[in-house]
């Protein structure tokens, strides 16, 4: 860390802020500026606390150099990730593509829109059995009977399943289900449900909190990471901004910053990140061109009878549009759909490129 | 709800509403406007899902009328909810004052931090045992042990405690010791434990979480509320915005703006919404003059030692001058300390004021 | 308007607002809501000041109906307006590039900068000769010394130039070298700027302010169209948030919201939008995917040198290989470059698609 | 300003960030980190332009030590700066209360408004002529007429006059009424603007940008003290953000820190930064609570007839019960109302407290 003192700090303010370094196991290297006296704290500065040094006296304030993570920065591991499911790959050379409702509501809805946007081009079914809703008087989901449907038409379509867990007591039942485990954006700094998934055999889909930033988000990750879990994938759906004419403000540049600091797979949530089905397509190939790994999309039969999310939930035929779209950008990119690995490899983190 | 039709609406499009607002149950009624046609539903419009009618063809937008919730609505509910601890009234005419260490850190710094603020004034101590930490290499919190001094400092000082709960599963244990459970800002949508809070005899002082606004914090009070517990006590602690010059920013206005709400008390953490011990006691006047019913200050015997938000602590003395301060407030509108209540009544609401 | 009454309202208070709706030169429409009435207020309701009837007794709240903006709308006028300069299409079919430095800085600067990017695909040149700058101390712009070296470099390359007007004062001369007026972010909301140019034969690109909403921009463009000029071109680059990673957050939502709810032409600065050069081309695909038709970017020759804005400047070579990927996205979405028309049309707005 | 390089940097890379400093006339000094080099480059770093040295291979960001205002910064002028107008101090041991309609919209709105709010105990008179609208269609103000109106009743009441100007070309006129400028929130970052007032000899009061930090809002004050007017009061008037219950965000938290950061008067305007009358009282006593020096209010002798702002204008017996809390408040701090100086003496910045 790097501690700045005020404008005219005495040399005993100085020296005790040199000896609070010292006494933490840390050195001190003193530069003298034209100003002010700059204090450079080298060493482990995690055990330093470096918030309390700005309770000393003089301190004007403290600058932290090492970023607050490290299994998840590509600057401690340069390789990118990649997410092995059922043989599918995610954050290798193709994208990635998940659909499917946003809540289960039948056999017979999930079925068809399973078979539909399988159809279409979509890898891996998604689908929520639990659902976290603002309201406590909204369609909650179906629980378990969701997750047994999901595996069934995982039977039927061969396509792995990818659905949220909302606390750690449900883990184990949503594990017997699922592909993915996904972790919702109000769940980003649930620390004990990061600390559970962190512990699953199964991979997970992070979802970034509507106010957190992308330290925070790597933060997160981190959680998983350190709890023993390789297999993280990260998720933009957009962010709570003054603009109120859609959802949330999808955070496009998040992509590529993402991609710089993290080895981690990118994927975009266009349905959430946008709130309206009119935009979705035109952010998700953004998303695409910006180059995320994939996406996420929320699709139903009949949107206006859906029992949550209907006002961002494409057709099939829409989404039919959509993969057709993607694709041909992709491949501008030099990306195409990720394929198939030969034999189901056990996790492989870091991958090397 | 009111639904807006596109400008240039053609009669069919228009009947093509009119059914689905009947098929939900609803009546319609028709405003013909200069430029458009608006259509009033009415009736209960949970079940309809507002949100499907924005899919019908020709509808611009679908506003919905009555507020979300109701069992928080001061609409429903036009009595002050008081919640009554241990014979100390929080919500009634007078102010009430929560303060202690972010972190329980040890008997010593336990004891000795609450006999200090109990001596300046403060009538209930917090103090964490569960922390939330960004990082999961930072301080995690001493747990049940915390827990436990917690308990035998209630003992020795006699004020009642509140301490934060982070996880349905961690409830059971922590009833055991608390007095009032604290929801985290983080915590704010986990729904499961905004449900299990709901089935405990105790109170729930509930953080607005960082970008929650005022009407998702009311919901998220109407979970705890609609699960059976009528003891919420709300509380602002800072928003997220673009200012970083302090920790988060004070939404002063959320204070009046739920009082005329909802009849739930309201207090303000002027500790984590400015993050500076700085700032503390001019934001904790300003909490006090706009309204509020308490407020819950971090105080620690040596900040610059703190195992957590050293930086945002104050020092005894320094809380004694702001607990003198915010009394004379205090006084200037009409309200004292929080008087015991001399029978220490079952859970009265609503109180007639 | 729609007014919403109070739950508890009396028949007095209901009349009383309906006597102050016909006053307005309105009529009423009375809805008599399970718990509460609502009344429609048809007519001109702009002379009636909405916001003063927030003011009558038990008035729970007043929605405005009509959008604030009529020339600036797709809803009355369906067709794309095509800005014409140079014989060049913005908001055509084709997409339209701008390019090069963020100020002028020098004739040798300028020349090398502008030659580099025409070779590279841009279509208009731009560069700015008044800067607003944060600090006091900054460079401030050339002036008019840096106009005309932009009106010489637009006779070597034949590339016509869009620059920054800052106050009414400078328009005149602005004028005399410009082809393109821009009004920066800070001064989106500057209405006697935004009314001088209103009175400008030059076409106008407008910026989106920092925080303004898209609801603000359009009423902004409106300014300018009421004041006459009907060549408005719209341009997102970026809005504040709490995120800090990126100077900006691009709302790329905004591109298709504003073709959606406008005829203007929607142009992306993927510079400012990120303000880092490493993220500039990622962003400025995801824009042409997201259906921006064109970019305006920042290219010096020798971005560490650059007296303002190096940061986010893009070398020439990396602009080229930029302007190879958005090519090939737009012709996945069936467009070109824009293409020159044969003869320089008088300014043709709406044109009919 | 503190270079850190990214991990894994070479000696060779170092060595050129090294000579850049030294070629910018910088000194340059090494501190070897256990992960990094971190270097400090000492001396006047504006000449240097930090954000250029983001560009060198192998850097990894740039941090800058000085803040970027001088003259508006209390560490280089630690006596409050005392504005005097007509004798009444802004930003001395009193407070002040300025007071008035939105817009002046007749003779008799504007005198009966003033001499209500004078004998409530407001101190000077605010009164807008030209009103800066979102809408080009709603009233404008009345101009220089206004101007002539607010005369004449400074006239009749004696109380100096506050009114906004929005252009440098207006300001000769304004000059001519009014006893301070006011520079609105729109304007905060409109250069030339700010560079005019800076060359006026009356008093400017400079409104907080609705996106603006901070640092920001000190910037522009830098602008207008370094074009030679030293009579800067800062505003406080409510920011953007994701909450919409109110118009606008009380950044509370601003006033501490812009009275720790500067030497200049700080004052609240709750009008604009709540939007609701219901909610200015309980917020102008939370902007005294937290030590402003001031307040700036709308009031209307009949706000549901007002041309502009009548929701969140105050009617004179609201506002006068409001200044007796203030009053009392003020008190509690050890604060009066701001007394007349005995000799309206020259400016005098900085006073020594």
């Amino acid at each position: 860390m790097v501690i700045i003192m005020k404008v005219g700090a005495t040399q005993q303010e100085v020296d005790h802020v040199i000896e609070r370094i010292q006494a933490s196991g840390l050195q001190a290297h003193l530069v003298q500026g034209e100003e002010r006296v700059i204090i450079g704290a080298i060493g482990d500065t995690k055990v330093a606390r470096p918030d309390n040094f700005n309770l000393l006296p003089a301190v004007d304030r403290v600058m932290p150099i090492s970023r607050p993570y490290k299994l998840a920065s590509r600057e401690f591991n340069p390789y990118d990730t990649r997410v092995v499911v059922n043989g599918i790959q995610i954050g290798g050379p193709g994208i990635t593509l998940m659909a499917g409702p946003c809540s289960v509501e039948s056999r017979e809805q999930l079925l068809e829109t399973a078979l539909a946007v399988k159809e279409a081009g979509a890898q891996i079914l998604r689908g929520g059995a639990y659902k976290p809703r603002t309201s406590p008087y909204a369609f909650q989901g179906m629980g378990e009977a969701g997750l047994e449907l999901l595996a069934e038409v995982r039977e039927i379509t061969g396509m792995p399943v990818i659905t949220e867990v909302m606390t750690p007591e449900q883990l184990p039942i949503v594990e017997k289900y699922a592909d993915i485990l996904q972790i919702g954006a109000r769940n980003m700094q649930n620390f004990a449900l990061l600390h559970a998934a962190g512990s699953s055999p199964l991979p997970v889909l992070l979802k970034r909190g509507l106010s957190a930033t992308i330290d925070e988000l790597l933060m997160s990750a981190e959680h998983i990471l350190a709890y023993g879990n390789p297999q993280v994938i990260l998720c933009e759906r957009g962010i709570r901004t003054f603009e109120t004419t859609t959802r949330n403000t999808t955070d496009i540049n998040a992509i590529p910053v993402l991609k710089s600091l993290s080895h981690l797979p990118v994927i975009l949530d266009p349905s959430h990140s946008t709130g309206h089905w009119e935009y979705v397509s035109a952010v998700a190939r953004a998303g695409i061109a910006a180059g995320a790994d994939g996406l996420i999309v929320e699709v139903h039969r009949a949107p206006d009878e859906a029992l949550s999310d209907g006002n961002q939930s494409l057709k099939p035929e829409r989404f039919g549009e959509m993969v057709r779209q993607v694709r041909a950008i992709a491949e501008v990119l030099g990306r195409g759909a990720s394929q198939a690995v030969s034999a189901p490899s056990p996790i492989s983190l870091p991958v090397e490129a």
